[in-house]
Order: structure tokens, then sequence, then C-alpha cells
């Protein structure tokens, strides 16, 4: 099959690789109808993250099942599925409290900006829809392999409630998302901070109520204009900077939460910003598993469109194109199809 | 009247001062049944915090209210109040969320081991009982200023829910009673980290079914093997040290929450044990306003007793000794009677 390694910072290949196979029982081998790249994987890109070897890239995926092992029972060969961006079993203690992420025998996958991927732990990872959805779903059911259930992740660890006043730091597609969550989750306002035109509408159509487009101390004051002073009922830190960090923890009411999904380069939090305001932080990487069977049917069902956050589609084969109109900040996010 | 004014490390003295009087219409002026002396009030006593000038002090009571402002509705002469270790209005936009220790006109106290306090916004602050409690209540009533208070609000930031297994880091007043909220908040197991016979005793006393005594790495071991080498499913932090935050943080299941309550002295907190591990940490100054009602409750009914904290009484005229008993670990916490 082709599959794409990544070799170094801005060298991204389409190259024949071996065809997946079943290894363990509880494995999967699926088709891939669709997949994409997730800001998290420029971080190699840009040579931010070292690749010490070639690597093979991509964990967002939906696709057809092409084979499964003895001991997979959920899902069969036909099946049009999605699996999250880590493979869980949902069965273990861990997953059993909800944090799928976390799970005891987690792995992630061997590159699925692939015509093939394995799936370890079939069972707790994939879910199928009934029958093929409708060709113009797939983008949304693709963004629930990460960016959805991301951005749903940030907004629950937030304690969304309806009535609330919820800030959303980060305007890419994770941040995107975390305004659908939040919006879908009853939120009265839902401020978005966002500087690029095409982002804000998307937020708007999103469920945005109000757009911020100053950062740092003067994006803070304009949310605290916004909420008679006090700050938010709940902020979703999308970004993972140290500055986007602490822009979200003080644009929090006291006793308020600040739900971060955006992988961390700070090393420490500043806890001044934290205990004596009583705001406290909560996320990690989204229990995709433990989301998915409530976003496909809120997709299925039409009442989220979460695929618009793909604003451009490529044939699999022009990968290395899709990574570069991602860092240049050309697409917001790019929809591989094989 | 008599006060307790701190002059520097270790020089408490007990000495003549103006009595205080109503300044605002929203004020109380309360006779001071019983008072004590606070963990928090020996970072002073120890020179870790700076005194730098004579300094009134202390901030737990329950008393007898004497006078009152014209525009105080909900507490009259006579009557047995008590109050948090802060005053809230309980009406500002902050205090309706719930987050009565962040109240926009929040203030402290000008010394509460004294003959006479004054209260500022007494009606969002103090709560009276019906009648005089009984004298064995009284200690149980003055834990509420504070200690329980503050330990329920550990548990309730730690998100401790019924059948839970619950870790409690920090084995004073406020662990112990953290101990007890846990516990009254439905644990099934409560692990006290402890290694003093008589904190451990008090620890059983209160709700614990486990008791860990080693701490740092060895402890969060010693939790792993009682928790099918998971972690908690909730932790309370109530040192506030870096060494018992990172022990707290690592003591949780993926998922869980780190509700903090320990004074933090620390400047950072260490991502690496929260973000991945998709472990929260939420806290601050407990809202003592929104748990008194609850909790008077329990208090009055006889379902909690937290008044066991105070293992030594001494008359408020020898708050030095009160001081000195605390520092030199001889007493868990003082009570001061005028």
């Amino acid at each position: 099959m082709l599959g794409t390694i990544i070799y170094g910072p801005r060298d991204i290949r389409f190259e024949q690789r071996p065809d997946p196979t079943i290894v363990n029982p509880t494995d999967a081998i699926i088709r891939t109808v669709a997949a994409c790249v997730c800001g998290s994987d420029l971080w190699r890109y840009r040579g931010i993250q070292q690749v010490t070897r070639p690597t093979p890239i991509g964990h967002e995926y939906v696709g057809v099942v092409e084979a499964v092992g003895d001991d997979v029972t959920t899902v069969a060969p036909g099946q049009f599925v999605v699996g999250g961006f880590l493979t869980s079993d949902n069965t273990c203690p861990v997953c059993k409290t909800g944090a799928q992420a976390n799970c005891l025998n987690v792995t992630g996958y061997d590159g699925c900006q692939a015509e093939l991927i394995r799936v370890q732990n079939a069972d707790g990872t994939l879910l199928a829809t009934a029958g093929q959805p409708d060709e113009a779903l797939v983008p949304s059911v693709l963004a629930l392999s990460d960016v959805m259930c991301t951005g749903w992740h940030a907004a629950v660890c937030a304690g969304v409630r309806p009535g609330d006043t919820v800030v959303v730091v980060g305007d890419g597609a994770v941040g995107l998302c975390g305004v659908l969550a939040a919006s879908q989750l009853g939120a009265e306002r839902v401020i978005a901070m966002s500087r690029h035109a095409d982002r804000q509408a998307l937020a708007r159509d999103f469920g945005a109520t109000h757009i911020v487009s100053e950062r740092d101390d003067e994006g803070v004051e304009a949310v605290k204009e916004l909420t008679g002073g006090i700050g938010a009922d709940a902020v979703l830190e999308c970004v993972g900077t140290h500055e986007s960090v602490v822009q979200a923890l003080k644009s929090a009411c006291p006793g308020a939460m600040v739900g971060w999904v955006g992988v961390p380069h700070v090393t420490d939090i500043p806890q001044q910003h934290m205990f004596w305001k009583n705001v406290g932080l909560r996320g990690g990487p989204a229990p995709a598993r433990a989301y998915l069977p409530d976003l496909l049917h809120r997709v299925l069902e039409g009442s989220i469109e979460p695929g618009k956050v793909f604003d451009l589609t490529l044939p699999l084969n022009r990968v290395a194109d899709a990574y570069a109109a991602m860092d240049e900040r050309r697409s917001i996010k790019t929809l591989l199809r094989p």
C-alpha cells in the first residue's frame, strides 16, 4: 500500500509500505475513506519536535473494515467505521472511569495518512455507522476522530452548563470545535478569541455570539468587559502555549474551570492565576471513545457539522501539499482522500 | 477590649486594644465565645511570612452578636453566630456563582483572637443558630469557621462521589476535616496519608478506612497498591508544598481531580503530572458561606463532629501558649476561650 512517512522537517513522503496485517486477534484492518492532517502533526513538520528516524504519520481516519481478528465482535468487514486518535480497549479500570485516552492498553497508530490502517483493540476503539453514511457527512464523521472529540473534551472539562458564558481561546480546528461543543452544551454566550476573518466566520457559524480579536491582557480585558468585570463561567484552552494558558486562566471567573486540550508547550502552570482565584484546570487528550457514540449521533442526525473545519480537500498522494497548506495557514484543516 | 497582636516571629501579645465599632451600616460586632489558631497563622509566627508591623491576628470565631448596623437584617443582638474566615456580601455576581471567598467585596478581619470582633457584610457572612447551642457543640461550630469548610471545599473541588476511593494528603486539621468531608460525601474508601499516631486515630474516627504513612513516591506507590495500580478517584491536597502537590497529582487516577486547599508555597505546578494523565486541579480559599448552612445543620443534628480536631483548650489570654503548642506540634489545633 501507499502511506505517509515523515523523514524530517518539511520532508513528507507518500510512498510504498508493507500492507498492515492482523497481528493480534483484537486487531482490525481498515481501508481508508478519508484522513487528515492534525495541528499536532505540524510540530514535527516544523522541526519543533524532533524526528529521529523516518516515521509513519497521521492519527485521524474513517474507513471501511477490510478484515478483523478472531476476537473482534462489534465491527465486521464492509462496515464504515470511525475511531479516535488513540486506541482504547474500553474495558480496563481506567476506561471504565471514562478516561479512555489513558486506557491501560492504549496505543497509537502506525500512520493513518495511508491507504490501509491497522487498528488495535478494534472493539474498544471503532464505532460503525448503520450503513454507508452519505458522502456529505464523511468530513463530519472524520472530524470526530480527533478535533471534535477534543473540542468537546475541553467543554466537558471546563464544566460548560446551560446558560453559561464561555470563552474559547484558540481558533484552530480544535478551538472551533470547542465553540460548537460549548454551544451544543447549552452555553448562552460563546466568546471566540480569533483574529482571522475566515475563522471568525466559522466560529459564528458554530455558535459564537461574540468575537474578541485582542490577545493576552488586552484579550482578557475584552472578556472582562463582556462579563460584567468578573470573567467567564467556563474557559476552553485550545492552543497550549504559556501565553494562551495564562490568558485562559485570567479570563475565568473565580470558581470557574479552564478545560485545556491544547498540547502543552509549557512545563509549569503559574498557580498565581489559579489558587487565590479558585480557578481550576482540567484536561488532556480526549477520551474519544467516551464521546464518539453521542457525537456520531449528533452528526448523523444533522445537529452538528464539524466537517466544516475542512476548508481544503486534496488527494492522499498530495499529502505533502496538505502539510504545506496548513503550515502556511492557507488551510485551517486539510482533508485527504485516497 | 483585649486582643491578640503579632509583633514578629514567635512574638504574640494579648493586649489592650480599642473596642471595635460599627463603621458601616452592614457591620456587626460580635462578643467572642470561642476562637482558635490556624495553621496559616503559623507562617507568620515561624517567620516564613514577614510581619512588617504589629498586626491583629486570627480569623476563626463563634460568638454572640453585640450590636448591628442599621442595614443588617438577618442577625440580631443576642444571637449566637458563626462566620467564615473571610467576609462576603453573598449577593455580588461572584458570590452568586458560589465563589463567596472571592466576593467582590471580600474583607478579612481586624483580628479574631480577641474579645470583640467587627464583622463586615454581616448579613452575607454570619449564620445564626436557633438559640444558644449546647456547650459541647461549640468546638464543632467553631470548626466551621475555617477548617471544616476548607476540608469540605477540597472534597467538593476533587469531585468526591458516592463509592469513590479518595486520598487525603495532609493530616493537619484541614486534612482531617477533608477525611470527614469525603466520608460524608459518600466515599467508600478514604486513604489518609499520615505518620502521626494521634492524627491517624482521629482520621479513622472521621471515616478513614486506610492509613498510608509513607510520603512522596513511596506514598504514591502505597496508594497505587490500594487502587489496583491506577490511583484514586479523587485526591484532596491539604498541605500546599511542592512535594505534597506533586504527591497528590501522582496519586490520582487518570481523569480524576485533585482538590487543593493547602495555601500554596509553590509558584508553579508541574504540568507533566496533569495534562497527559488528564488529572485536573481545582481549589483555593473555601467559599465558607456557601457551605455553612449545610455544615451547620450537620453539626447541630450530630452527624459530624469536626470539633474533635481541637485537642487543647486554653484561655484566650494564653494565646501565645496556643501558638507555641501548635508550632511544636503538641497540639493539632488549639481552641481559645475568653
